[in-house]
């Protein structure tokens, strides 16, 4: 016996074996899908059932002509932070400079300093107020990076908040050692001996500790170089540790071809990459992490070369890059709107890239991502006339019902 | 004995006697606010309480450090419609072209097609539905225009749906009567026709039935003229009526001095409005009323003269728009980024602009917009830092509670 039946509903499964060209949702209507033990154990259209549905399940709820995605997975968040740079944003918009708020202590030093002197408890909790509402609209799973510690303690402590998470609250979690955010204030002038801190003292400590699921490196002209990634990326590897970049998000580092080389699970913002690059992402199989919460919040106007992933099949993802500094967005359908107003994404591109594609993403394309049998019951139920409607309200939307591991949310 | 009382409160009043140059939210930390019947009867610091809270008011609830900014106000809606443009936001993103869509019956005829064959128990359903979701976000008061009706008993079963709403749901409405929204296809080659049949037939009934609170008018090269915008004004003055307009929004058409002239109660859109007609403005006490969200959706690259604005002293509101072909949108903390983000406006006139300015372009502010003694006890309550918070996140902000006429949601 199933434990749940979720009946009366419309699926857009993003099921590849289900998806044509008339559908790329690969959608089934008038369906049911069922749960066991935390996977989904049968779906299909409801006429199917192969019995009466209170025979099959010891639970069976009508969900009226609702439609179900699979959970939502954001790819690219750095929720674990302490401090308010709300602030800032008042401040800018009052005409003080970028300069003057640097000057003061604000930017990421101000979000460093705070996180720092937050204690891990502490920091759990503030991480669980805003993953309640990113749970609140729809997602499942969520990638969190650290960066904001950049020391072995604090990063390690912020990689432990990342892990309790899963703990905590209905929610899987894919963390991302990213000591290789900024220079610590402490190392000014010193970078190499900061890379050399990330990759003799931090790498193999977060490895032993199996604290990490990735590893990261923002590289740009203002944080690391191609050659400081590289040194990172190669430590990485003999650790076994998969990789992704911040890559080409404010000038054309080339940085797209080195992720690809070290077949990176992702290259994110990509504003700047080029064809080179991009073909290279093709080839190695890295998603494209597209984040337009990012480019809407500094009014970047460089769009990233959507036709060329198109072109050289590159898979595109879409995620929040939660962060308080240039993205404080938790809401996946926001994100979603975002991406096909601005990018002009199709809602399918736009769905995919926060299911099937994010999934890929994480290393989690046979956990979670579609909705399909032996998949984790990661469903999302939403009050809308078809999946494309996801991706058109501006402020978002908001799930009827969400359910994690097949139990639904109270 | 007062109803409620609401303590351990930080309250954004609002109120201009509280307004100072380094505080333009009219800020009173540790705060408390009750109401009764309805109404604020007192407001201050909570030391200053005159006796124990307990023997002050019959409930008395500790709102934990929370921010209180009076209920928001959403001063531009096209609410009361039936259809589903989703669809077409689709196509358009799968390169399907403006007349491709329009010759497939699609675009505001789509809409008004749809509306007009719904019954008004049917759009009341509709308006309901999406009005919850305004609730949600922490709006209490919204304008509701007519105009997806366009023939006499269409458009009064819009303004009786908005009125309705009233009844049904906590929340204050003011209808406005947009017959002059678009020509509709049975007029096509008649549109003098259809402006006298507003004039004569359709003006008369409404101000008879009091069922417009103001009168509006889209005036654009592709909608109506100026000419025509002034003999509706000049209708809707004769029947008592304050008037409003479209104004600017893909062209300069000198429309704001125009409704000044009337004393228009806002000038909405205003892209392309033209310093003669700010100074008009100013002098009339109309109101820019600006729309991030079709601003956004559109992906209009003329911002509005918000300096000029600033220069000249013209009050600037904020609203959804909320609208299924250029802003679906039903979230005024979303809108209030976006006029912060795209627009450059200051969190603070942010906050004005969908409190104690969206007030006034409604003829509310003797009764709402402020957190004041006499005002309405329409409240809501934030987990925030402070009020410039709303305007940060990049999906808008849910309220923690709601109050609308002195009660709580559930
Ligand atoms: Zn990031
Ligand atoms: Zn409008």
């Amino acid at each position: 016996m199933w434990d749940t039946l979720w009946k009366n509903v419309h699926l857009a499964t993003m099921a590849p074996s289900r998806i044509s060209s008339p559908d790329p949702y690969g959608c089934i209507k008038n369906a049911a899908i069922a749960a066991k033990n935390g996977k989904i154990t049968w779906i299909g259209a409801e006429a199917n059932l192969p019995d009466a549905p209170e025979k099959l399940a010891r639970s069976v709820i009508s969900m009226q002509q609702k439609w179900a995605t699979p959970g939502l997975i954001d790819a690219h968040t750095h929720l674990v932070y302490a401090g308010d740079r709300s602030n800032e944003f008042s401040q800018r918009l009052n005409g003080v400079s970028y300069q003057q708020i640097a000057h003061e202590g604000g930017g990421i030093n101000a979000t460093v300093a705070a996180t720092r002197a937050m204690s891990e408890e502490q920091l759990l909790e503030l991480a669980i107020t805003r993953a309640k509402r990113m749970i609140a609209g729809g997602t499942t799973t969520i990638e969190v990076k650290s960066g904001y510690g950049l020391t072995l303690e604090d990063e390690l402590k912020l990689l432990r908040v990342g892990r309790a998470l899963e703990q905590h609250l209905p929610i899987r979690v894919h963390t991302t050692f990213l000591g290789a955010h900024a220079l610590p204030p402490e190392y000014a002038g010193r970078q190499t001996d900061y890379v050399n801190t990330i990759i003799n003292d931090m790498l193999p400590r977060i490895a032993e500790g199996k604290l990490a699921d990735s590893v990261d490196v923002f590289c740009e002209t203002i944080a690391f170089s191609r050659s400081e990634t590289e040194q990172i990326f190669q430590a990485a590897a003999q650790l076994g540790l998969p990789v992704r970049i911040h890559a080409d998000q404010m000038s054309d580092s080339d940085s797209c071809a080195l992720a690809a080389r070290f077949k990176a699970l992702s290259a994110d913002h990509v504003e700047y990459a080029n064809e080179n690059g991009v073909q290279a992402m093709a080839t190695a199989g890295t998603v494209a992490m597209l984040l337009p919460g990012a480019f809407y919040f500094i009014r970047e106007t460089r769009l990233p070369p959507v036709d060329l992933f198109r072109k050289h099949k590159v898979p595109m993802g879409l995620a929040t890059d939660c962060n308080p500094g240039t993205s404080p967005l938790l809401d996946l359908t926001t994100t979603m709107n975002m991406a096909c107003t601005l990018m002009r994404l199709t809602p399918a591109e736009a769905l995919h890239g926060v299911t099937t594609i994010a999934a890929r993403a994480l290393n989690l394309q046979n956990i979670t991502g579609v909705l399909q049998e032996n998949y984790a019951a990661d469903i999302a139920f939403w009050p809308i006339s078809g999946p494309h409607e996801l991706s058109y309200w501006i402020g978002g939307v908001r799930p009827s019902a969400r359910v994690f591991g097949g139990k639904t949310d109270n």
